[in-house]
């Protein structure tokens, strides 16, 4: 085991000048960092996909607001403060669904507008704090998802919700973690998650860094792996819980719940505070990201004359009640026993 | 609309001295035929999925039996019956769950061995009969599966079942191509079928040579297409079908069909007779093909030392009470209500 290896996977370095994106497409073969020196820059990224997981964006668009807060102010130390709402504006717009950039954003406008002179120092140090809580959070998350679950032989995880979504450790993955440190030897299936293949290419290779075995699978292969009791938990991350619970994530989760719900596997969303959007009360109110059907037709329809196209939405929703538990850095909620308001504020 | 195009698209052609089979692994981009001679070349194309689908391997393997009936003849006259029994094993063992290969070499096999003399030109008779049966079915088969379903808005299908899978026409397609030229305008929706993405590369294909416009989705995002209302009824083929009507087909059906239950979508199988072993009581006894996990396990992970697997199960098996209606060439079934029983014969 390399019990250190996630400290090592880093989506995000600050150098003090610039926010380095790992280019998470070209994983597991190539692990290259692109150098953002602007908001837009960032924004670029995320909307690119080079930066991805909800609590990584969120992460990523703060440091976004570090060099939009220094740039603008160096640039017209008067007026700044109506120039920088041009970068919040793009950052904000990125990606739709993931609720942790709003939220990242307003911590960092709080106290970017709230700066005497230069808003530099202050926007770092606020990045930098929101970074280091998510790896808390992840921390404290690992050891109650870990906790509630318990004993397994099988467990199964879609997307990638590890160092590389996060600040570092993970959400679902780091209760996979943390499950693994206190007793290994259970089968960790990934699904392959299509069409960016995040569990193919980064949930595996996080996996093998850290000395845990994993078993791929086609994301169509779950169900049919549930039904032969290979299973006992699917555990997820999430990009915006409602108030209700109902829970957005990588698209495919709720054909996972659905599938968990008819074979007795339970489901753990594990997702940090900031995933929760209290003025959304339900699912059905969260904008599903839809990207370019580009992303999953081959190359051969993308003609103008095509009969075909493609539907891509990058994300669902689960209703609450599929859930059999929220697992947050405040603690766990069991959807339908327990309100999610416990753990408000 | 091109009325005749699904006569266009043609898995295999039989030229007098060879099968000519369409290499579908590169298709959509490539329409590239490879030309097989012996049975073993037939065996060989059917294992590494040149030609796949149920009923066209089953017509596949006629053909090598044709092959090897005219050749074992013409080098031993006395003893070729021994010889051609390895011929037999050969295309029997080239893959494992699609019932049709066993029933087909079963016919080749009766008319072979009786054949007096020379039984080269006995056994191409029999191949072709198998293969013209094989569309008339799916003609048929069309027609009683297109009333069954009456008018819908949406239509899910998986993997490909049509011309190319077949000896023409298509099983799930055909009823689908049916349904089109009685009433054209419905959203037919194409699952990508993981790892092997025969529903973005043949499917697609096919229904576009047919003027039928398709929208691709991710296998992964089929419940989440339901759960919005978008599809009546999930149509697909078979590999086998046990004799209580539980049914193997393409890995990621039984998913669609759990997700389908829940969604009050309807499911209808559609295959031959050719395609129910009365032999397997019940689908648990279904011998279901694990195929290479490099087939899904990215480059960078199928090193010695890499701790990332695969499991790649290509079929699954979906119990007859998620079905809504089975249809063969001999009449509609709908488990449950009707035992499978009434077409054998």
């Amino acid at each position: 085991m390399h019990p250190s290896a996630h400290d090592r996977v880093r989506p995000l370095r600050w150098t003090g000048t610039a926010l380095e994106v790992l280019d998470q497409r070209l994983l597991p073969d190539r692990c290259e960092y692109r150098r953002c020196t602007t908001a837009a820059e960032v924004a670029a990224a995320i909307a690119a996909m080079q930066v991805r997981g909800a609590p990584a964006i969120g992460i990523a668009a703060a440091y976004g607001v570090v060099l939009a807060a220094c740039q603008r102010f160096r640039e017209a130390p008067q007026t700044w403060r109506q120039a920088i709402e041009a970068d919040f504006a793009r950052l904000v717009r990125s990606r739709p669904t993931a609720v942790n950039l709003v939220w990242a954003l307003e911590r960092m406008r709080r106290v970017v507008l709230a700066a005497e002179g230069d808003p530099c120092p202050a926007a770092l140090a606020e990045a930098e704090r929101i970074h280091a809580e998510d790896v808390a959070a992840n921390r404290r998350m690992g050891e109650l998802g870990a906790e509630v679950i318990g004993d397994l032989s099988g467990i199964l995880t879609h997307c990638n919700t590890g160092s590389l979504a996060t600040g570092g450790f993970g959400t679902a993955l780091g209760v996979i973690r943390t499950l693994w440190q206190r007793r290994p030897g259970f089968t960790v299936h990934a699904t392959e998650t299509r069409p960016w293949n995040q569990g193919a290419r980064l949930t595996l290779w996080e996996l093998e860094q850290d000395g845990i075995p994993a078993t791929l699978i086609a994301d169509s292969a779950a169900a049919f792996l549930m039904c032969q009791g290979r299973v006992q938990w699917v555990v997820v991350g999430a990009d915006r819980i409602a108030a209700n619970g109902d829970t957005a994530n990588k698209i495919g989760t709720y054909a996972l719940a659905v599938a968990a719900r008819r074979h007795g596997v339970k489901l753990m969303v594990v997702a940090p505070t900031a995933t929760i959007d209290w003025n959304t009360p339900h699912g059905g109110l969260i904008p599903i990201e839809e990207r370019d059907p580009a992303e999953l037709l081959p190359a051969y329809y993308q003609r103008e004359d095509s009969l075909a196209g493609a539907w891509n939405p990058v994300f669902d929703v689960t209703p609450a009640d599929l859930i059999s538990a929220i697992v947050t850095e405040k603690g766990v909620v069991r959807p339908g026993r327990d309100a999610l308001e416990t753990l408000r504020g």
